[in-house]
């Protein structure tokens, strides 16, 4: 099986499970609504295809408790997405063509939507992984340590002009908001898959590369991309003051690194069944 | 050891683990400090005491792992206060005699303090415990059909006359507001330090009397304590619209209700070496 195949495969199982649980498993249907319109809202669901890639490289069948374990982790990346879009942070109208949560339904709604994924989210990785490792993983990888902590810098950087060459911040930023989760997306994998050290050691130096490399390319779309094509409100991080890697860099420099970094990607997967993996690279063929 | 020495003995230790570790273990000085701020705002600790309490009632020593969990738990109650106070919530200016987080430090910054707390909270508890059985437990109690949904019906029914008369719908939303999360510490406790299946069930029975009880205790607590009592500005339920027993049962009935809880739940520890979880009861003299 392909990239292409392994993804449109599990794509759908993902895309089932999601809405079949977010509907049945929430007691009170107004909040299980407004839960799935952001969850369901159409994302390329990377991270928990990215969590199965992973297991599957190791040998590892994927069936119910792998899906679910996957499912979970979109559940953690979709609240980090309803909170950054609130008017207190960036302020976004738009989401993958629709209206953002707190537009759309209201800003405690958008909260508490977001504070019940979370949530939702360590649940299914602990029942679907049975796993205490697992658990430790995701909640060091979103807190003030990862996630949680990028977007911190993110909104105390945002207009602050002592940050836009400070190259180092803003790498250390951008890992924080969005390569921590992949990573651990990764590292889950190995760790449930119970990989030897050695092909740990490679995946989470893949995962290194990718995390670093997603974020270059999700601000290179941000410019490259027309709003229609995002679903997004784009050209936006210039506007609104965002300092980004695009921004320390310009352009060509950026391809350069994500190009750089993506042939390095390929390179930590040798001696690996890395095949699909891999392919999450070719995802960055469209700004290169 | 009665409930007065057991409190304040073990009250000091969950406060310096909480100042110590907020400190020590989260690398950006500033948004430790802005979670630091509300946990160290001088919470009674009445949730990790609770988990203590249980698990001392089944003869489980205490030591720094246990002290942990406790304050995970305290984390994830804080977290919830510091969301419920926003602007697009309750709106809160103080809380504890202090300026709310989000007047304190911004409201993004408030934002990303409660998202913070939250996974760091059940990482402790997973890192307190080694238990799966744990994680599930507490992520069940604060999710959609746990805290966050009692937080959405609070929401959801402010100034909604058709909810005023429902006392069914009021008892259910402050159940999962409140409630859910203190059954959760005692469950914890029961299910940590392996209580037999007896001791098991009479310690659920009394966290669901103790917590029902306490929503009324705190409803009671904002038209009787002036603000400087409370450290936060009363009366406002009935100001704001909001439905709770109160208003539904009046004081004199909700006075009633309560002393009904409380004798019941004392009767629920009858065989267990319950002692110091009687004596949480008494914090409703006051009131009484």
């Amino acid at each position: 099986m392909n990239f292409t195949e392994f993804k449109n495969k599990w794509t759908s199982v993902i895309d089932e499970y999601l809405a079949t649980h977010l509907k049945e498993d929430i007691d009170d249907k107004q909040i299980s609504q407004i839960m799935s319109y952001s969850v369901m809202a159409g994302g390329k669901r990377l991270r928990p295809l990215l969590f199965l890639a992973t297991i599957n490289s190791l040998g590892k069948e994927i069936g119910p408790k792998e899906i679910q374990i996957s499912c979970g982790i979109e559940l953690i990346h979709t609240y980090s997405l309803i909170h950054d879009d609130l008017p207190a942070m960036d302020n976004d109208d738009y989401r993958r063509g629709m209206l953002t949560s707190h537009r759309k339904w209201g800003e405690a709604e958008a909260i508490l939507a977001g504070d019940a994924l979370l949530p939702l989210g360590i649940q299914w990785i602990a029942e679907g992984s049975n796993s205490i490792a697992l658990v430790k993983i995701i909640t060091a990888a979103i807190g003030a340590n990862g996630m949680v902590g990028g977007q911190y810098l993110d909104i105390d950087s945002t207009n602050n002009q002592a940050v836009a060459d400070n190259e180092k911040l803003i790498d250390r930023m951008e890992w924080l908001k969005t390569g921590c989760l992949i990573e651990a997306c990764v590292e889950m994998g190995a760790v449930y898959a119970e990989a030897d050290e050695q092909s740990k050691a490679k995946l989470l130096a893949f995962a290194k590369d990718f995390g670093r490399s997603y974020q270059i390319y999700d601000d290179l779309v941000d410019i490259t991309e027309t709003s229609q094509e995002a679903g997004k409100k784009t050209h936006k991080d210039q506007e609104s003051g965002k300092n980004n890697t695009l921004t320390v860099l310009g352009v060509e420099k950026s391809r350069q690194e994500l190009l750089r970094l993506t042939i390095h990607a390929k390179s930590t997967l040798v001696g690996l069944n890395g095949l699909i993996l891999a392919g999450f690279l070719d995802l960055y063929q469209k700004v290169l």
